[in-house]
């Protein structure tokens, strides 16, 4: 039995392409003492595993001849371990292959929650994310303006549904106008703007008339020093991604920085999302609570194959994506 | 009887010069109604002075022909309000002169504690705002590496100070080894780093074996970019000031924002010493006990003579003063 797995043969240093990767046939891998056989179901594809090239971050930077890394939900297919048994449906650290090994103590047995799909999204790192770092950093309160970036990503679709159920005055920012449409139209954001518009800043001071509140911010670089500029006092910058800055080589920072967080007394805060690791069961209740009420409407991006894993990371990173990316290797359990 | 006025005769283009102000004579100013006449005992010297001449900040801009605007302390010689009487002791908005008036209801009676330098330095603005910034934003804990920029300065020196009172490591930043030695020698820091070293990073990374917590930034631009690379992760950097980018057009932003705080899920707040005001009584009491312990000293920077303000701001822009620094117009009341 042969096992099929993606590599990443070389490191990008400008724009990542095809070209960096190879998909490789290799041998079934074997589990160790303490280890089980998974087989992929979905692998999560996010801006982050572009960052992860770029230098050691909150994991160690992946290698040119990596397997490339990736977080997965799989099913056990063998076990060596008393803390797993053969059927049970995990997520771990992973990599981009039909199956892997991995020590059982590292894996996280899924709650039953179908389908599947809905634990890398709403109630996976997605929804997590939206919801530890908007309402744990963020903490907005009704009648106040969020604003979100790559609204029609996988978090910031989460984001702004969150706020809007909070009772926030919400707007998006997404390139092109169809995007944008697709926002306002189906997310329900109260406006988008889009970032290619060279009247970026006057269309969102126009739709935030009473000036931004919290800046949930997954982009940084222009439109993070654009939305500084909106701000209001006191105001809250929730620092989740940088994904315009993770594909360059020659990244610029924002020129009012730091200096209308001091005029402003604004506070920027970054965060993951395992910072939250308590509030998590909090978390799930909550997002449970708005998809039951429809407050949240639940959008994934699910590309089929695993040969086209780097299609989909680099179409992500161009923002090709309506809500969370995945990829799917293999069935749900039946 | 007649009064010593000192005016801004001429805006300045560049660089300011002694040629800017002129002295001269004129009557002893009369309160009005609701007024009172001040003696000037101390003024205190700022390079938000110089500000004021390029246009309109908080604050109207200064004109030519203008006694020079200064936040002063004084006496009351004489009142036509009840809320002040002879002899009391205020601090107020006035300009540089020995004698000037008020409005009665915009002078700001003093709590009586002698020296009233110490209402300008430690009890002051400074000390206030090394407290809030440093314990408020900040949150040190013994142990932690705090960095402080400006550290020579009327906030920095405090806040290093109030730092390696609370038990952590202290490592300042200032202009020239004779600076920094004096950083080191006078102030107690455990070391101090010349920023106008090429090796400047290296100087730091050597400085900081623990990486830095805290950094308490009064400058940005560059030093903020490369104390950002030092942050050990969940570190806070306090936003007090942006020295190095008031005096030009074409800034840059630190290259690593919002990466590093996105990555390293660094926390960066502004804030302004009156955000606080609720915690004045404490911060007073906190460091009235450090400076009875000895764990704070008191720098002050006092230039004798009204007719020598002008060199102590000249000077203060160019950094030669060492803590707060003031302009003694008359002696403390007796």
């Amino acid at each position: 039995m042969s096992n099929r797995q993606i590599q990443l043969t070389t490191l990008p240093t400008g724009e990542l392409t095809p070209d960096h990767f190879s998909l490789r046939t290799t041998d079934m891998p074997e589990p160790g003492e303490g280890q089980v056989l998974l087989r992929t179901i979905l692998m999560s594809i996010d801006a982050a595993n572009r960052s992860w090239m770029k230098g050691a971050t909150y994991r160690d930077a992946v290698q040119a001849g990596d397997a490339m890394p990736t977080y997965a939900i799989g099913e056990v297919m063998h076990s060596n371990s008393p803390r797993l048994k053969k059927g049970d449906v995990v997520a771990a650290e992973s990599v981009w292959a039909d199956h892997t090994v991995c020590d059982a103590r590292k894996a996280l047995k899924l709650p039953d929650i179908r389908p599947l799909s809905n634990l890398l999204s709403v109630y996976g790192i997605a929804g997590k994310t939206a919801f530890h770092g908007l309402i744990g950093v963020g903490r907005p309160i009704a009648g106040e303006t969020v604003l979100v970036s790559a609204a029609a990503g996988s978090v910031g679709g989460y984001v702004g549904q969150i706020a809007k159920a909070i009772g926030c005055r919400v707007v998006g920012i997404a390139g092109g106008a169809e995007k944008c449409d697709w926002v306002v139209e189906t997310l329900g954001f109260d406006a988008c703007v889009d970032y290619r518009d060279p009247g970026m800043f006057k269309a969102l001071r126009a739709a935030c008339p009473d000036g931004v509140d919290i800046y949930f911010d997954n982009v940084g670089g222009q439109v993070l020093e654009t939305a500084l500029f909106l701000m209001n006092e006191r105001g809250r910058v929730v620092c989740c991604g940088a994904i315009s800055q993770y594909d360059t080589a020659d990244a610029t920072g924002p020129r009012n920085l730091p200096g209308l967080v001091v005029v402003k007394r604004l506070r920027m805060e970054g965060f993951i999302v395992m910072d939250f690791a308590d509030q998590d069961a909090t978390a799930l209740r909550a997002l449970q609570t708005w998809v039951k009420s429809g407050d949240i409407k639940v959008f994934e991006d699910i590309v089929e194959g695993l040969e086209n894993a780097p299609s989909a990371l680099i179409g992500l990173l161009a923002g090709d994506n309506r809500g969370k990316r995945m990829v799917r290797v293999g069935p749900d359990p039946s």
